[in-house]
């Protein structure tokens, strides 16, 4: 079954999905206008980035931040070679989706119960009964209308509430997600606190159980700084799929509690420097900040590689310059 | 030639040599108590840190925060188990740190000669002529008063002021700094501008030319997020000693042109995760930082396994327990 994706993967090693307008904004408290939002989203696919998650299609009175959500996928769509993605909780947030015109839809599961319960107050069953709904619905589109469909296994390394996460459950629910007709699984730490030992068992336990192209990315957040170590071992193992948030957006690293996503800017840096290529233009990416500040003033934005700067001499790969990692792969011949 | 490092890799697989003593005190303006510098000598070797960089011999009026490293050396000294290194930038500072006692010096190369001028106001030559009368001097201790030399080579992984630095020229002066009589070199990444795959190219390199045992540790910074990544190439290649510093002391990570060294208790999360042995309490450790937010109360400290907490039914293996790495290893069965 063919879907709307659009090729994003042309001429790129590794994909950055831009997860701030939905997981950025969702975490924090103040509302950006829907034109501040378009203007974020725009300045971020002029940079480069291919996949931007937009936001979620929730209740407007649980999430007041996404209740644009509609609209800012109508606009996204018109960004040629973006690749629009959301987050949709259940099967009228799919219909929502659809509607608006979304690539991509990711339906969170909780492969800790207890957090499923506690945090969408649905237990599993509840929740795969929706992902069957939501693949009926989108097997009988139309083909120009049919979004790409991930079950996303949130919780996936350990849960605040249960503790340990078995790797067997949750290659259990990503057999169960894709039987009901997802077209793919994603994996994410949402409570920071995956290693990278365990990132590269996980990723291999679930291919082996439904195959390689069912899992090609991760989401990983920074809450004990572990970020980009694991990011390494995603590498390492071959993942090219890598969710991060501009400006940490929604995570101050510093406060318990907080998302802590990976900072877009610092991933990109690190990708660059090794000579992967992401179609991102560093410089352009480190003043989309500017957006936020100005419309969301109120909310810290985090990013190391932003705040030192790049280093003196850097060329990046995406420039056609020698780059600093072709610079280090250069090296080697010396 | 035998020298006086006691048998601190004995259990463990990676050996945490903790620095913010010596660069995380000479980052700061706080001039720290000798009793607190004592305390906390004391307080993270009883959680099983088994190096400590505990000072460096420079001349009073230029560091006042170190002008009591020869007391704190032989306060260190008395800690069993423990190795007490200390900075040296020049013969004088060998001389004043052999009469006290430590068990490892370290000079540190500038292998960017600019930045040797501008910091040290020594050229090359000049650094390599102090390298080998310490060599000399060190050669005709009794053995029981032999230290290990090492010789650092700082900016290794590009300048703030030459930018690039080729790695043939690392390479050269690790030739060199052996040739004339240093036991070890080290890597440092002085201005945070390493990349994994640069990590790995330049102790391959070094490796090739002095030999594999001649180069074991690394000290990684954490100025643009990389640090743990460059970890990950670090243990990748097999390098076994890694520099931290507890509480990130010395360097804002959001500041620019802090040190921005990686933070021990991040880095002893990451290795126990992994199910690499260290000797560290990681419970025990998180506790030292008290210390330092009592006896110099104006700087801030970092960390994000400390402001998030472990996990929850995190059980570390250093305790004997399963342990979360061993956790890992053994979801690998189920």
């Amino acid at each position: 079954m063919t879907d709307i994706m659009p090729d994003i993967m042309d001429g790129i090693d590794i994909l950055i999905s831009e997860v701030g307008p939905r997981d950025g904004l969702q975490s924090v408290q103040s509302i950006m206008r829907t034109d501040a939002k378009k203007a974020w989203i725009k300045a971020e696919a002029e940079a480069g980035v291919r996949e931007i998650e937009v936001g979620s299609f929730v209740p407007p009175k649980l999430l007041p931040q996404l209740a644009d959500t509609g609209e800012i996928v109508q606009y996204a769509r018109t960004i040629p070679g973006l690749q629009v993605a959301v987050l949709v909780p259940n099967f009228k947030g799919a219909e929502n989706a659809i509607a608006a015109g979304a690539h991509k839809l990711t339906l969170p599961l909780s492969v800790s119960e207890t957090h499923s319960q506690a945090n969408l107050k649905k237990t599993h069953a509840q929740v795969l009964e929706e992902v069957e709904k939501i693949a009926e619905l989108i097997k009988f589109q139309p083909v120009e209308n049919r979004p790409h469909f991930e079950g996303g296994l949130s919780t996936a390394f350990g849960c605040t509430l249960e503790g340990h996460v078995p790797q067997a459950k949750v290659i259990e629910m990503a057999e169960r997600l894709i039987a009901l007709g997802c077209d793919e699984v994603g994996l994410a730490d949402t409570t920071g606190y995956a290693n990278p030992v365990q990132v590269k068992q996980l990723v291999t336990g679930i291919w082996a159980a439904v195959g390689r192209d069912k899992l090609t990315g991760i989401h990983l957040h920074n809450t004990r700084g572990q970020g980009l170590a694991n990011v390494m071992a995603a590498l390492d193992i071959g993942l090219c799929t890598l969710d991060s948030s501009l400006g940490g957006l929604g995570g101050c690293p510093f406060a318990p509690g907080a998302s802590g996503n990976i900072i877009t800017e610092d991933l990109v840096f690190l990708l660059d420097s090794m000579g992967l290529k992401t179609g991102i233009d560093m410089e352009k990416l480190m003043t989309v900040q500017d957006v936020l500040k100005e419309s969301i003033p109120g909310e810290e934005l985090y990013g190391f590689t932003p705040d030192a700067g790049l280093p003196k001499g850097y060329v990046q790969a995406v420039h056609g310059g020698s780059g600093w990692g072709h610079a280090a792969s250069k090296l080697a011949a010396e």
